[in-house]
Formats: C-alpha cells, structure tokens, sequence
C-alpha cells in the first residue's frame, strides 16, 4: 500500500482517451479527459429521472459522442469510459438496485446499458468514491498515496482511496462516511437514513439548518431573523452570509459543523491512516477564497489536531478539495484509466 | 479488491515454512507455521522489558531457532519472519518508534536486529494487523475477501485486511479503531490516550471495571458488592460470573459493553464494507461456549442490524475469532508468507 505510485511508459503521442460519466439525481456531467487528467469537453444534460434508466443511458452515450466531437478527439482514441452513480448498487454486478436519489430505477444493469449505448467498456464506481479518485488523481490529493474526500452538501458524501484503487467494500457500501456514528446515544440527532447519531446528521446541509432553526426556536438572537421573517428560506449560504457580517449565532453554527466534521475526519483517520483527508462540496462556506471558509477549516484542522494521535496530527493533511463538481467525472475517466492500463499490464504479461 | 484469493501452485513437497514473533509489553510469542497456516511448534518467553530491545532481538532470533527445533524443521527450509509489535512504529523503516507498552525501547530498528538474530528476512506489522491476518488466514476471516478484527483486552486493538493486506496506514497508524469516537461530547469518557469520547473508553476491560464501579457508586444492588467488601478485586471476569448467576447489574454491563462495539462496527461496515468483523482478546465473555458470550455476541448483532443499512444487516458477518492468543504469531507468520510469495512472483515476471 506504500509503494510509489505506478506509471506505465506511454508515449504521448499514443496516448489514448477516457470518458467520465457522473450521473446524479438532477444533472448528468459527462466529459473526455486525456491521458494526464486533463478535462478537454465536458457538458451537461438534465437526468430526467422519470424517463427512467434506458433512456437516461442512451443518452449517456449520445453525450459521450458529443462531448468527444467537441474536443475533437475520435471516439476510436477513447479507450474507455467511467461511469459513479449514487447506491444502493452492486459494483461487480453493474447494477443500480434502489438508489434513494433515482426513484424508480430498480435492479437495472446501468454499467453495461451504458456501455452498449457508448460503444466502449465501462468501469462503474459509486459517485462519492469516483469524485475521491478525482481529487487523488489530478485535484488535493494528487500527491497522496491513500486519500478520504468528504463531501458537505444535503447529505455528506465520501470516497476513500487506497493505492490507486477505491475501497468500493464487498456489498458495495465501501466509503458511506456519512453514516459512521460520533453519538451512541438513544437521543442523538436523526440522519436522513433512518438511523441516529449520523456525522450526516451532524454536519450536512440539512442538520446546519435544522440546528439553526433549532438554536433560532430556543430564542438565540440572530441577524437571520428579519431576513428569515422578511419570507427568506433558511439556506447554508444565508447562516454563511450572516457569519460573514459577525453574526455569532450563525457563526457559531458554522464552526460546530467544523467540529462535527473534524471527528468525522478523525475516526477515518484512525482506521484508513491516509495521507490526507479532502472537504468538497456545495457547502465548504467559499473555501480557500472567502475568510469563513478559511475559519471554518482552522477550525476542522484544531479539532483534528486535539482528538488524533502526535504523528498524524503533524502529518496527516487536511484541506479543501479542488475540482468542485469536475471530481466525479474526472474520477470516473481517472477509474477507467486504471482498468485500462490495467487491461494492457494483464495483456503484456 | 474483489478479486477472488490468488495461490501460486506450490508442491507440498517443496513447501516453506514460516516463523511467526508476536511481541507483547509481557511475554513475546514465537512459532514455525506451515504454508497452510497450521503451527507447528510454539513457545513463549519474557519480554523482559528492562533488558532493552537488543537482549529481547537476540532471545527472538533464539526463540525461532528453538521452535524450529522443536518443530523438526531445518531452519534452512524457513523461507522468512513475520514480527507484529505495539505502536508506535514506523513500519516501512522497520523501526519501535516510542511504544507505551514497551517502555525505554525508543527508535528501535526492531525489523533488521530481529532479521540479524534471527538469520531470516523479517516482514514486519502492528500487531493488531497481524493478528487480524492470522484470522483472516486461517480463523474466522478464512473465508473473507476482507476483515476487520477488533480484540477486547486492557484496550481494544485492531487490525484491517483488504485483499490480502493489513491496511497500514500512511504512518503506520492504520488500524487504530480503538480510537475512532462514538461519542462527540465534551463530556464523553476519557481514553487512556488522554482524548475524549473514543470506543476504548466506552467498550475495554478498563472501562467495563469503570461502568461498574460509577453504577455501585451511584447505589445500583448487585451480587458484586459483597465480593468486593470481602476484599476481591473488581474485573471483567468477576462480573462476568455474576452476571452469569443473573445479576442484573452486571448483565447490563456486559450488554452495553456490546451496543457499544455494535456501534464501533458499524463504523467500520460503513468505512470498509468487509465481509466480516471479528471480536477477539481477552474480553470476549467466554465466546461461544459460554451461555453469556452467545448473550453478548447476539447483543452486539442486533445493534449493528438496527444501525446499518439493510444489505450490510444481512450480508456482513459479525462473529468471535477463533486463534485466540494464537492470532498474532500465525499471522506474523502469514505475512510473511504473503512477502515470500511477492518476491518470488517479482522474481518469476
């Protein structure tokens, strides 16, 4: 697990293509990406859920074609595709069983319908753990030999690599850090799941607004009441605006995430030992650009620090992601690379 | 990671043997193991702490070349060691680095003297994941793809297989899940790593001892009180005895000591996804052959089914090991094993 990471020689010349799918409830990303990681096409298309799962691959493949044709790159160049989507699944399988954010695409055999549509192979992934390979390949983690993403939106998603390869687990629920526990107890918070005492349920989007409205009811005076009273809905970037203008409340709801999040990353920490742990997502309160965000990771490192171990507190980073919403398809292009090349090491041998 | 297990064909006439060092803060354990796993020869000796490393490296070297004796085996068909010590370490260096169990021995080269002493190459591992491989070798993982095994002892230990690896870490903390936090309070039990909240401090010997004497204190009646006014010390096994003859305190102990490590398992399912967790150590209530191990065993079960995502619930196995103090020199010695095998397939490409 410690060795250098592997490159094959590969003349550039020669050099092939990948394609990255990133199917979400809403949108599908898909992109080409070169050999080195680099994105030359990408474009969007609405998922259209209720269409449901066969039209949606057919026009995965369609929008591979299309995304190839914009960056100029023959479809015979790309050697093959990636494909995350959210579980429930079955990777080996290629199988969506009964993902939550796709009602009613059950049991279907999304990886090789897409790959029919497409014309090329496919390596499937869950999406958190494509978005992490993302980042380990060309994003914060691409110094890194292991690596964890995290990423804070409505739920928390998670991806965690290890010597180039995800964990994807042996029923498919490889990386669902959301839902590791940091509250044993009866009372703790309810998590989207089901289940209590969630980081989910601590620390997403949904719990910032939840423990805001909470903090809000118990009578806690805060600059988000005009504006919440004015008919504004209640939203992670309104608490970060009011945190950014020296509203405590909110700002105090901003750091206890950071909180909740530096146990999160403390518990992976004390089982992986990555070299790095990466926050991305909708909700990482402006990142590196804004001064919150840059509070709110001091925060999350000082938490870390006080919780962890002398060695992995001086050597374990952790730090904002930096490919935003490229990481899923990029990971996935990037997972099918190394099917790829490792398709030509088993060929070679 | 899924990949069925690899065995490279192997005349059992010409097969390797393996020697196997488990070295603890008290006794040092040292055995000949065949290809198949099957011990042929053990012995135990003193750590002797005070000695100093150097003493203790010698006496293993010894240690092998008597159990080889003992097992009949010219040491020259030994094709290499397995050592597992206490962190902390540095795995690739081969170095004790500060080890709070072994107290005095700082910045050991413990692989290389041991190697030296002992006339054999020596792979070396934490010794939580070295006995997590014995299990997942020859124990209860025998079956498994991957597995985590937790030991309740003074602490709770720890070992992580994927793929036929102990999970390392990047320094060479992987496999720490002691550590990991279930409880996020400022209020939470103290660990005896001097941090708050961590399974350790809810779910070890120690803390069972702590539960128990919080719940006497607060005037909880139990059978235990008059052993301990007639001078008994207060343990684990003395509460398991009482809890055996249908004391209500004490079976409640030893059942939150469960809901416990059913969330620490949970952790794990939802960070790993192993085919199975393992329950070994001194602490495990008599295991399956006694009436409250079964009770202890079915307590830890219900909880991870309650907390866990349906699939997980059904497929992933939780069960208690099998090697007992036998793990950590079998799978220091089937670590080597998997070291023997890489270099001669490096050798064979």
């Amino acid at each position: 697990m410690s060795s250098a990471r592997q490159f094959l020689p590969v003349s550039q010349a020669q050099a092939p293509f990948f394609a990255g799918v990133d199917l979400g409830g809403t949108n599908i990303k898909v992109g080409i990406v070169d050999d080195l990681g680099r994105p030359l096409s990408w474009l969007s298309i609405p998922t259209e859920t209720e269409a449901g799962p066969e039209d949606a691959s057919r026009r995965m493949g369609a929008a591979v074609a299309k995304a190839a044709e914009q960056a100029g790159i023959p479809v015979n160049r790309i050697a093959r595709a990636g494909l995350g989507t959210p579980g429930t699944q079955d990777i080996p399988a290629g199988m969506l069983l009964d993902p939550p954010n796709l009602p009613g695409w059950k049991e279907f055999p999304i990886r090789d319908r897409v790959s029919h549509h497409a014309g090329l192979p496919v390596t499937y992934a869950n999406d958190g753990n494509a978005a992490a390979y993302g980042e380990f390949w060309v994003g914060s983690g691409r110094h890194f030999q292991s690596m964890v993403l995290f990423t804070l939106g409505t739920g928390i998603g998670c991806g965690i690599i290890i010597g180039d390869q995800p964990i994807h687990g042996e029923h498919s629920h490889g990386g669902e850090c959301g839902h590791i526990m940091i509250d044993y107890r009866d009372e703790s918070r309810l998590c989207s799941c089901g289940a209590r005492g969630h980081l989910e349920a601590y620390a997403s989007a949904l719990s910032v607004v939840r423990r805001t409205e909470e903090a809000l009811a118990s009578g806690f005076k805060s600059s988000l009441s005009p504006r919440i009273d004015a008919g504004e809905e209640l939203t992670p970037l309104m608490i970060a605006q009011e945190a950014e203008r020296g509203d405590a409340l909110a700002l105090e709801i901003v750091l206890d995430t950071a909180m909740y999040m530096g146990i999160g990353i403390v518990n992976l920490m004390h089982t992986i030992d990555p070299n790095g742990v990466v926050i991305g997502g909708a909700m990482t309160f402006g990142g590196h650009d804004s001064a919150l965000g840059r509070q709110f990771l001091d925060r999350v490192r000082e938490e870390v620090r006080r919780r962890t171990f002398p060695v992995l507190a001086k050597f374990t980073t952790v730090d904002f992601a930096m490919l935003g919403g490229d990481a899923g398809y990029i990971g996935a292009a990037g997972l099918a690379r190394v099917a790829h090349r490792q398709s030509l090491q088993g060929a070679a041998s």
